[in-house]
């Protein structure tokens, strides 16, 4: 632990409500960590190779610090954010990281920072503020740190703790990190999740290289809707054989609506001809979401949907930068109208764990906690991406338990690309659900036993069981 | 008062406001209850029979404790609700009581438990906590008391303190049961609300027998959309007789629109017929809602809106058991453009009091608190269904009390059907009341005789005060 | 500093934050006043003449005030508002100051009682609460001070500290009264704010005789949309020349979208000859969004968009009294789709800064904070209008800081007609800011220095910055 950290950070500052806090969180400060959904890349532990130094550690892989960085002026060329081109960018990893030191400041009050400091003091044991003056001095004790034995990849999973770790894979993917992590005698648990957003958005430009990449993987050539519901079969099975859990999908909207097989074929033969339209997009992806549920039912897969990201809602950088860059904007979302015909058809279904996670957070209590209140086969993900922080947290319980209750819910998720963040991320939401069960205590809404046993639940027993891990 | 209990309950755990809101409470305890708007069955007093058993007391009535357990894969029927062909229910009700028991740590920070936990300790005298093993033995105690005098209904609404109880009667209703209470002698003030949901949803199966229902209780034949006023208005006369100051509708939408005569009568004759369209059900529907408004300037009873549910959203559960199986699901309720029409024509007439009620807890501030704050005529209800709860109490004051002030609300609305948790749900009102103008207090936004004199009208003068009473 | 205000007031009660609180605020309560945005008459200092009377100088300028009596049943006649016919009005000011003082207990917990009370308080040293049997005491009280030079218009601005002051001004508007002003060689800085949408408004009643006026008073006829963007240009010019560093637009909806040249011209055409539509209104609108947004990109004046409010709900109002009766009306406002247009031909472009204002709280973490965390030209303005309150403030950088960071937000604007207020609104926010950053420090998510470099950023660096003032 930390002497630049204080023991109490984040508690309310009533007393009796942060000396309760304190209890709780002492019972689960050291469970193992479950992350059941993220974007870490496999190959990190595949490769088991140092990292190359804190820009490409800290920077690289988090475009929610060069986001805030862009929108105070800071070119992302300066910040070392590869153009398609290529042409123009920053290469010196010191100069970067000296930027993002002087500007440091704008992060007060964001997550970013205290995931930043929690690394900075508790994986690396740098207790001085990161500042323009202190900036080269933390960057070249971190590269040191990083080129020794304990800083590898497969060294600091275990020192994290962690339980599980699940990435983020297409469903053409052929899982090979995956693969040499288990050939390689190392124990830590990594395992994949379907995803197959690539395959099922007509409207991407790689949509049909794609579907070729699927066919590819499972030897036959996808020329029907009936080939391709084979093959997304087939390559469930290939996952679960891999050790995956669930699947997932990143949709625009949680429309769910089925097809007959001779409209689904129609528009799929559309697509695979370029002819398709913005409306065949949207009534092939609401078909596929009901398809998905079908198949979680049959081979019994987590379910899990993010909706509601405009993503690259930015044109100039987007085309300048690509996709993932910090421009994804959230929109209204609707999911009492939207899921009914997946819920009425399937939710009742003890065989089905559909996870609904929402950046609008107007549904909550409204939409959200409703449904997991009622429907056996929902259950709510954690407070999701611009939400993953102490006040988004806080107003999740706050909005969520109270009709849904603690056990519709399914923990903590992480869902980030910065592996080193997963311990800070994780005791941040440790700690808010401490406060928050210190709340209710304090109140005399819950008993201290009661307490301790949901902090268990919040923190570690929801994921693994959600999961069925 | 129970010892299981803690007196302080609820509150702010800062002992200042935890000891203004005490000194508050103290001054509303005891004040009467007024239950202007709820689902209790009149027969209930009527007849004044012993509730059978705890399983019916707490639980068939209160689909709300079902929904929670529903959602953890318990099989309504093993909770004894009945299904349509009436097969395959439990009917042993302490099986089903054992059952309710091992799972009531599902409801930890819901407000099911704490009026629970109320009912149990103060209505019963049971300070033991519920659980798997003390189930059979709170239950033979809680059956002992039911067989006594003092817990017959009509002992039980004098000992609650309850100055009025509202129930909720449709139109055609003969209202049998109040005027069997009125002639008791039995001084309990039982009064009826007049909901004419079944006689205006065009889209319902039963919608053409309730109209023969309603016009044999008029005593002419209903043929045109002039004879249909007509039994409006006649029964509104017969309910304000049997002591009705209220109506009630529970609309999808609160649209308000106006019809010519002739408009509205051919949507009347076709839906006679059977032919009439969804289109024809919401241009029904949202001009019913001005003709409610007419009638209420003209005979005085306060008007009700409870918009925005999607009633009976699993259709499987419908299917099988029936409406009101806590399967209702919110959705994004509009206001401002809905009710203009309506406001523009009646809004400013001091004749009318229009409540207003959603599920919707995003137009609180947005929309709820600013048409309050400025129409004479519209006041706020209560913070309802999903949100009466502690949080929910709390959200609604904050977002509303800084534009409409306290006064353009009208109290609390206990809106259940669970009579024994009357007492429990106006208890953690006004301490939840306590608190807010405690905090009010301990910012010195208020002074300390104003949180009194606030106190006073918000557990019990603006109710008295708004619904005439 | 007045005895009837507690020091800490508004402060949270827990001891820790509120002495933080005070700490905070004590270095924040004495920075000069930066007032971006509101209403003030520019007259009020050309002239600078006595206030007539206390009704004159606090309920005639603060509509606030009179639609809550109004809520309650008070007749606006009643209270001197202005019917267009000229008829039935009250008169009296001391009758009328009578019947607001009667009624001042509707306002508790309301930011317009904090404000009224600071104001009594601390501008005239009347520390008796107004009550209707202090009404008049208190009424002629402040009379006989507004007589004295002391109370003069000037004399209050420059002992309320205030370092600038802009109003808002019609794009047709000769700016005569800040010409007198600049000329006096009093030194207050009174500035204009460029508001077109009197211009722009095709739907409006008097759009035709604006144009005609903007044409005036530019010296040429506007006979085509080229003539009206050459105009609108020349008229921005005039108001930089005259102090002018922003403009503002108070549109129903936030939608930017580009026409062609020609189909501009054809709108402007048809709305020159009064056949425009509602959707060349909206079109029209749209187009000179973006349109203003290129304006401001030349000439660099800070774009302000204030969407959202439904104006004149109340027709009976509207027609009796005319426009701004507190009759304005929130609605859902969309910001992430309808304003991609406008970003992405212009929101990377250092030259803009745009200001957005909302009255729909749920868009707050879903869409602007995400906006403004991401596109170098975007900040977020206060909370708004009905949140321009404590709750209000709250909500605000609760759910915007995490996301935003506090430096795309702008500092406090207090947006108000009532040039009496601006010191308390000020305060008020200060306090609330202080608060806020108290909560981060005591909970160990910044320090103390931080929270002090923070609290002057929010109560006057961000604004003078934003503003380039």
């Amino acid at each position: 632990m930390s002497s630049s950290l204080h023991p109490e950070r984040f508690f309310d500052s009533n007393p009796e409500v942060r000396s309760l806090a304190g209890k709780i969180y002492q019972t689960t400060r050291d469970l193992p960590l479950i992350s059941p959904h993220g974007h870490v890349d496999p190959w990190l532990f595949a490769k088991n190779q140092s990292f190359p130094d804190p820009t490409e550690l800290f920077l690289i892989p988090d475009h929610y610090l060069y986001r805030m960085l862009y929108s105070q002026g800071i070119k992302l060329e300066a910040l070392g954010v590869p153009t398609r081109s290529g042409a123009g960018v920053e290469k010196d990893h010191r100069k970067i990281w000296q930027i993002f030191a002087d500007h440091y400041y704008l992060f007060a009050g964001t997550p970013s920072q205290v995931w930043l400091n929690h690394e900075f003091a508790v994986v690396f044991g740098i207790e001085e503020k990161l500042t323009s003056a202190s900036a080269l001095s933390i960057y070249d004790r971190i590269l040191e740190k990083l080129q020794t034995p304990d800083y590898l990849p497969r060294a600091l999973f275990d020192r994290f703790n962690i339980e599980v770790l699940t990435t983020t894979d297409g469903a053409a993917d052929t899982l090979e990190p995956h693969q040499i992590i288990r050939q390689s005698g190392w124990k830590g648990r990594v395992i994949p999740c379907f995803r197959p957003d690539a395959v099922i958005n007509l409207h991407s430009e790689s949509w049909r290289s794609e579907i070729e990449k699927l066919g590819n993987v499972c030897g036959f050539e996808i020329t029907s809707f009936s080939h391709y519901i084979q093959a997304l079969e087939k390559r469930r099975q290939f996952f679960k054989e891999q050790g995956a859990v669930s699947t997932d999908q990143g949709i625009f909207s949680p429309r769910a609506q089925e097809l007959s097989a001779r409209e689904a074929d129609a528009i799929f033969q559309r697509a695979l001809q370029g002819t398709s339209t913005e409306a065949d997009t949207a009534e092939f992806t609401a078909h596929m979401v009901m398809e998905m549920a079908r198949m979680s039912i049959e081979d019994g897969l987590v379910m899990q949907l993010h909706p509601g990201s405009f993503r690259n809602h930015n044109q100039v950088v987007f085309d300048k930068f690509g996709a993932d860059k910090g421009c994804d904007i959230p929109v209204a979302t609707e999911y009492t109208h939207n899921l009914r015909p997946l819920l009425n058809k399937y939710g009742n279904d003890p065989r089905l764990t559909l996870v609904l996670f929402t950046l609008d957070e107007s549904v909550y209590s409204r939409e959200l906690a409703p449904l997991a209140g009622h429907y056996p086969a929902v259950r709510l993900g954690a407070s999701w991406w611009f939400h993953d922080s102490m006040e988004g947290m806080r107003r999740y319980r706050r909005m969520v338990t109270e009709t849904a209750g603690f056990y519709n819910t399914v923990g903590f998720t992480d869902d980030t690309r910065a592996f080193p963040s997963i311990p800070a991320r994780h005791d941040l939401s440790r700690r808010m659900d401490a406060d928050f069960l210190a709340d209710l205590t304090a109140r005399h809404i819950i008993d201290f036993d009661e307490a301790l046993k949901l902090g268990y639940e919040l923190a570690y027993g929801l994921a693994k069981k959600t999961y069925k891990l």
